[in-house]
């Protein structure tokens, strides 16, 4: 704030970005690379490809596409030619993007990219007006249930991948199922829709309440509420299905019936994926967007980034009171103000085989996606990190090589042969860096490469160099190492000599092993 | 547009993108990603940072900045709330972080994202409304001409990686010597920047329409204008350097002399740094932006892409007149409407000492740079894959093995162990398709691993399997070859048998050794 405010003085205007953004940079920016990195290489793992659309669509492809938050979507001025809005999503660019090229019929694609809502910031529950979004979704008619499958089996891999370790719930349901108990409980055709955002609720209020909006506000008949509060409490797994599958008056309706059928062929894909472990069969899901038709998806995690700064103690305060706190219902279109609510959901997604049509009459196009939470997996990972100590490690650049001089009187700083050996090393791929200073201090030079976590220096002095050597010393090795000290090689192998060290040391470091486990670059 | 039309009939309303934008996607896509990679690896080489920011501003930021462009900003509707533009550049941005973030002195960051003006679209010419720039900044006090030698060095690095092979010339001037050497000639100072603005024309211009433009246009008196050709018309290396430091009028001038000096250092770093062959010395280059204060420089290739559509033919025919097309300006300001003009510099830059006190009266930071324009790097790096053939063998997705299965009568179509197999090659890494079918045919299977260009087939066959075997085919072997119709291996060695190939594989591959080599992944 204070150097907010002085820098106003000097500029003459405020120095801030636009309410509800950020500046990523530092640690934060590498973390999320990684995380980034990690998540794409899983969708390379599947043969998934990237498309990158404009930030701003023609106004009317938005429009009608998100009901009541349309208010939400951010305009840009007319300046005459096209009225243009930023994108809000990612899912209707897409959609947009199958109806216009029609030669495509089928396709995996992911996108990352940030999206624009104009609604009330919260930036400590990472509610902003500019983020991130990471979308999956197969285009294209396939056998039953098989992209499905692969898309959730994509999801494990995502969060093992990033060391979450199985602490995190796939909570499953399918549209199809819940129209049919709907029905069989004597809901209205009219008030389904409406019914299934109240079940929707369920996951941060209680059944009375949820009971109470559906019977008062929008005006149920007591008896169907409590039939359908029969139901949707329900959770489970394949035993659930089973029961489901006995219930004759459910499977007599054509709706639950075929939704039961997809979830047990689902189930048994998910079985040889090994992702039923992974699985919640909740009744209670409904997600609130319209266009889905078929299978219904979200992920969630204890361990949710608090409502406060992340942290670990706040991490584990929140744990004890997890019943309240895992709350919240989706990644990207469940932006609740309740303050009591942390990060929820970090993924969700469902089937949706009806929205390429809403833009080519003719064109109908199956889909299958999900939306991963980047922002709010940030906050997790980061607090993970910070827990296990292991953020402290994130270094900011890579560079793997100081290459520094030293000298006694009449120093000359040996920039010239300092500019050789960088010159050499990098045409040698390896990262490396120097002092921009003609005579630089040896201290200086050691400070900046520990400032940076460099792990090797490379030592010039003019006597080693008159003999045609130089030094290579890992830096924070232990008294007693028997390299402690650094070890002379020729320079002429200097290269060869710095490679070996470097495989050796990445091999050893835990960190780098984990990282390239991700596949991060 | 006949699929547009078609769209617009279902839909209601126009399927487009916005003018001056663009969907990437396809082959597209993946060598643009490469190039992104490609240029990443050796910012993080040199240890740069990346720093992300908003795609708006404050609008504010922005005033006053880019003079007469100003007019291209895009501005958001004023929806209540800030007042925001769409950025116009990273140049600016960098600065109001560096303003905003007081603690930080000094920092190597690069930044690739999209900007947005609201020009005049040419899209055969790469000009658009949204596109990619790419910059790299150094921030901070350093010894002269350390940062700015650095720079350039990683100008030739991030050339050499994309495999241009040196084609390309990295012109380099310095404002001070410009400025010396206007003032010694005569101009008035109240139009030594117009008067610099002429010159800059001359890349696209002859003398005589420049000679023109100063007396008859800007009012200069003809003989200071002769005299400013006879500097602004010479180019070479360290010759024409030491010429110009030989004419005791010319360092007489303060500013001549200091712009000399700086050059005389900066050449020294260069040919320890192996640049000096890549560098032409040019009194022309003057650049358009107000706000350098040092050397500047701006790299340009023959091989530019064409004005016309990207491809071979048009780059061949553009080589026989490069004298003419070699033209244009800059890698982001110049944006000339002439059609003679084609694709032009593909980087520039230079040093500015003074923009980031522009933000904060106090705090000054001297800044160099330099922006590569990938738009057109990727058109010229497409233009010359297509020349090589090596086009055709960019692959749209990264999968290595194609699970598949086959039987004879009463063959089940194998799902489960298909399914199971590629959840093995998934764990271990693998990346691994099969046919999302029930009972998909052999050639079909074929034909999708084909068509995606998979270099290897896993084959499930029902007697293999009771033996405990799969065969492992590598697509593609000539006839004769040892493997040719694949070879069986121990299902429970499947992962090791396939990565050893894989391995063997990609080692052989030349395009795989080459994206290696440039650290793409």
């Amino acid at each position: 704030m204070a150097k907010d405010k002085e820098a106003k003085k000097g500029g003459g205007f405020q120095l801030k970005v636009p309410k509800g953004t950020k500046d990523w940079e530092g640690k934060d920016m590498v973390i999320r690379d990684k995380i980034f990195n990690s998540i794409t290489q899983v969708f390379k793992r599947h043969g998934a490809v990237t498309i990158d659309t404009p930030v701003f669509e023609l106004k009317e492809i938005l429009s009608g596409k998100y009901g009541e938050d349309s208010k939400l979507i951010y305009d840009l001025a007319d300046q005459g030619g096209e009225l243009c809005s930023l994108r809000y999503d990612l899912t209707v660019p897409f959609a947009r993007w199958l109806a216009m090229n029609t030669s495509v019929q089928s396709i995996k694609r992911y996108h990352i990219a940030k999206v624009y809502r104009r609604d009330q910031p919260a930036m400590t529950k990472g509610r902003m007006r500019e983020f991130y979004q990471c979308d999956f979704d197969i285009a294209g008619t396939y056998d039953p249930m098989l992209p499905d499958a692969e898309i959730l089996r994509i999801t494990t891999e995502i969060f093992e991948d990033l060391g979450w370790n199985g602490r995190y719930t796939i909570k499953i349901n399918h549209r199809k199922i819940l129209d049919g108990i709907f029905a069989v409980c004597g809901v209205p055709t009219d008030k389904i829709r409406t019914i299934s955002s109240a079940v929707d609720k369920l996951d941060k209020q209680p059944w009375s309440e949820v009971h109470r909006e559906m019977t008062e506000d929008k005006g149920l008949d007591p008896a169907v509420a409590d039939k359908i509060g029969e139901f949707v409490n329900l959770k489970g797994g394949e035993d659930l299905l089973a029961k489901l599958q006995a219930n004759e008056t459910l499977t007599a309706n054509e709706s639950a019936k075929k939704g039961l059928d997809d979830m047990a062929l689902l189930f048994n894909y998910l079985n040889i994926f090994n992702v039923m472990p992974k699985i919640s069969f909740d009744m209670s899901l409904a997600r609130g967007l319209d266009y889905y038709t078929g299978v219904i998806y979200e992920v969630i995690t204890e361990g949710s980034a608090p409502a406060s700064a992340p942290g670990a103690e706040a991490e584990n305060a929140q744990k004890s009171s997890s019943k309240k706190k895992k709350a919240s219902s989706s990644a990207d279109d469940d932006r609740s103000d309740d303050p009591s609510v942390g990060v929820g959901s970090v993924a969700a997604g469902g089937r949706y085989d009806e929205l390429v049509a809403m833009f080519s009459g003719k064109t109908q196009i199956p889909c299958v996606g999900i939306s991963f939470g980047v922002e709010r997996i940030f906050s997790i990972t980061k607090a993970r990190m910070e827990a296990e100590k292991t953020a402290a490690a994130v270094r900011l650049t890579e560079i793997d090589v100081f290459v520094m001089a030293f000298g006694g009187k009449g120093f000359t700083g040996l920039l010239p042969e300092r500019m050789e050996v960088s010159r050499t090393l990098w045409e040698a791929g390896v990262k490396a860096e120097f002092s921009w200073k003609v005579k630089p201090k040896l201290p200086q030079q050691f400070k900046q490469a520990e400032t940076g976590g460099v792990p090797f220096a490379v030592i010039l002095g003019e006597d080693e160099l008159k003999e045609g050597k130089v030094k290579i010393k890992q830096m924070g090795l232990p008294d007693g190492h028997a390299e402690k000290d650094g070890v002379l090689v020729e320079k002429s192998n200097l290269v060869e000599e710095v490679k070996r060290r470097l495989a050796d040391f990445n091999a050893a470091n835990d960190i780098a092993e984990k990282i390239s486990a991700a596949n991060v670059h």
